[in-house]
């Protein structure tokens, strides 16, 4: 299975989802990541935005790889400047669609408070649906791969959802992506909060210590 | 300040405020805990409903003593059958109001799924404005006392609160006080699943290791 | 054209559509209004049930007079304990619905705070469709009468409406009508409050001092 | 595969998710109805309610043998006076669950105008629930087998869905199946409509004439 | 009576509402149909923009002949790029409206599932209400045409609605306007798709067979 | 204290909550007012944008002297064409609340109709987590000063609110703020209006004439 995880910034993705993209790639499935910003502002003290940019999807390609991710891809749109580009990186997500033919597609749910999260989950159902379309062909072969998409939580816990993926056997693996994160750990005590919210996930429903990430589900 | 908690079951005091039950206690506060269910489904192996509410009740309780309340009012409900005591319970909470007076109210969010939170949220709401009301004279002398409702999170988290209570210097009494419900810990993992969510309340906003309560409000 | 106006307690038909009330008797039309409690509890100084209750419906009637309602029928529900009287609520409701059949019917909508408020809107809602489909006989004879409902507010404004109906002829007789229950104006300072969201309603569009009363809409 | 229908009234089952029965009966499946009401209001014209429940009971069962359902259950709850027995029929169906230890369970969606429909999705989600927990081991002992809550639609089409099952070969079943309910159909033209909304749900897809029903999820 | 019905695509228009169009023309109502975008991307296997859009144009005149819509005004937005164009449509349609002086508007409604149906609603909301308040003058006289707005239905039914309106007389010219749409017939079954969910619509309420479109109201 | 009011309009920070920036000032606190358009749309008969301006802004000025508001800041954003300035007006807001430093800032509540209301809550409350985080760095020093964001009504009155505000010792300082927007007065009735919605907000809780202002709390 192919398998496209939409991330507004370098660590949504390791937070929402970390722990299910290391079972995807323990059996056998190749994980594709689009990092949607530049993720400049993310590393305020450094004054050059390409050297921000740069770092930062060293970490990402660095989690990449302990997640076992196949490949990281960087859409560089610029931070906290998107909210006029949508129609651009819906075509740029159509293309990537049409090109990988995910199977499945993880993304931010809709109610986060994050406008580029809200706007993540925008685009990414408009350029699911298109890319089935026989619309847009310029934009590559349309394709029926994609049979869910998966919405994971990153600020705002989701009050329903409909699976728990227990990530009790990956959870190290996890911890050890979101440490990738070097100059995001400066201003976020991430691998406490996340693996938290894991817990809390997890052992809500038995009587042994578990970690879980859950997520709603829609079609494309 | 009088501090009410209104809790469906025996626990979910200390799930949902727990650490801010100590805090208040520590801050000098009078905290009192009404149980609405009997809480003898709890126990499942146990078959008198009688010995099995005493244990709930007994560990309800120490649980309070742990955290500081001052004292634990059990309304007895029948479990699983409140659906139609609606009325009875209102009056009931009129009553506990009109005498405690107290300065704040703590109680489930509207959304939790199970429908005794549910209930319980209605029956509060409805007995709050109530008590300050002219009205049923005959269950207490109207007052005035109540300045803000808290809602707390116990299975369902909420998309948005209010206030972040930081419960870092009380986290072991929380947790000592979930230890208390012995009998519920033969079948839910609370502990880990309750200090995991208070991780992820109060570590998503710094760098160090905190532990939070989160709760939206409401005017009575 | 017959009006039918079901009002949770007596004065909630004033303060909702007392001013449309008296534009419909204007018109010739006969109007109706249906008040599901006894309303004892809002005369708390009063000891008696009885006594409190004729108090309020003589209150009901002279109102219904000013207004130039036809008809008051009291239904008499026990006060701040109809929760349990959802089913005979609605059976009452359907045989006064084939009885009166009205054109229109006005209740409060159902985001009011008030739970007799909201349980008002429940039953009129499930006795209006009720009363059309051929289902219970034994409450009278179906009837497609009914063409609208419209939804009046009184603790809570509506953050949507359809038909804003200018009151403004008719705002000192809405005026006498709210006087005549003197046994609220003890409690509740009635005039000003319902008269300054009358003219809220009607002042905000034009430049002349208008009075109004907004409704939603719904199909029976 | 054990499957478990459950419909306030007979003929939901049918409307909601007629082929998608028809369907898992072809697979093997063991699908059991489950009727919450007695269903006499549906036979206006005959005063007795034993007659009445009779023959609805005697349509039922023809359409579950038209289905290939295994067995038809019938709570009996009194029409139109459900209201107050929430705690009665959700102890019922957790019986039922347990004993049937269902995979699947088919409920008609919470946002249903009618209240009986309303009142079928709450109970069924709380008996779910407790079915799978140690709680109320009287009333048979806890199982996991619930994986997934599927919700129908009836008289309200829903906005979001997650499957839509494609019934064009079992279409005229699910029309033969509606057929059955003769007494109905003296009130309300269910074959069009329903084989309309089919049509709707299945043809919104692609080039050809098909037929589907579609479904919201939820787990238990 | 003038019409005015805003579509975001070439065939919106008789999916939501071409029978109520065919029965307004019926009536003498003036009908006037404007569209959205360019609609170019219907015709993925045209590679020139303006072939396809003319393509699209032209059948959408032809079906505004067959339902009697007296002029179609094509706005020809470019296809799947009008997220940053609210501003520039939002003045063309104050322009359409003070020039034509609808009495009635209909538009999509805003849960539809395609963002341009989103965005048709929105902008045509705030259109309305600009174009009967003073400012804007140089787009023309400001007027109070406008008595309601109707919301209709294509991707996604609503799950509430105001007026259901009887199209069974015209069934057969919504069908035929239907089948104006030939290039988009080669990629969707919109007839058996629309017609059955007008049969659903019809159907639902009595014992023959009938279509029907359904609206919610808003004010202006 | 360091209040900010963030107005899309000249004229709705008065509406909103003149009254309490009037208590503000009165209590010493520092209220700095920010007019996000231009408002010329808001004189019609005034050809030129500049001159419209400019009398909305001394009309903006002389308000702000009454209600003893500090300063007045003018974005000047071009009116009914913010829909695609989000971003822009987001870098300068933040820039402003790290100046400013205030600890409570107003705004329009998310459902207000216009969506230039909508647009104001978005970019405020976008602007205001952004100020607090460590990005943009360029755009001030982070700061932590917010405590809470007050969301005022305007054209919509809230149906859930935490804060009342009883303004009944500084409604004349309101309507004379009001007065002040002579421009206005032209087109709105405001005084009646608002002034009759505080009569309504002040008077519906007890026996004496009162005005209040109430506002909805969240978080920053």
């Amino acid at each position: 299975m192919n398998i496209l995880v939409v991330s507004p910034h370098h660590d949504d993705e390791v937070i929402g989802c970390g722990g299910t993209i290391a079972k995807h790639h323990g059996k056998g499935d190749k994980v594709f990541v689009v990092y949607i910003t530049a993720g400049w502002s993310g590393l305020p003290e450094i004054k050059s935005k390409e050297k921000a940019t740069k770092i930062r999807e060293r970490e990402a390609r660095n989690a990449c790889k302990i997640l076992g991710a196949q490949r990281a891809i960087f859409l560089r749109e610029d931070d906290r400047n998107i909210y006029n580009e949508k129609g651009e990186i819906i075509r740029k997500l159509i293309k990537i669609i049409r090109d990988i033919k995910p199977n499945l597609i993880y993304v931010p749910h809709p109610k986060e408070k994050d406008m580029e999260h809200k706007i993540t989950y925008e685009v990414t159902k408009e350029a699911a649906w298109l890319s089935k379309s026989p619309y847009l062909p310029k934009l590559g072969t349309p394709t029926k791969s994609i049979e869910t998409i998966y919405l994971y939580e990153v600020w705002t816990p989701m009050e329903n959802f409909f699976i728990r993926e227990d990530i009790t056997s990956v959870v190290d693996v996890k911890t050890k992506a979101l440490l990738a994160y070097k100059s995001q750990l400066e201003y976020f005590n991430l691998v406490d909060a996340i693996i938290g919210l894991s817990m809390y996930r997890g052992s809500m429903v038995g009587t042994t210590k578990k970690f879980a990430e859950v997520f709603q589900v829609e079609n494309p």
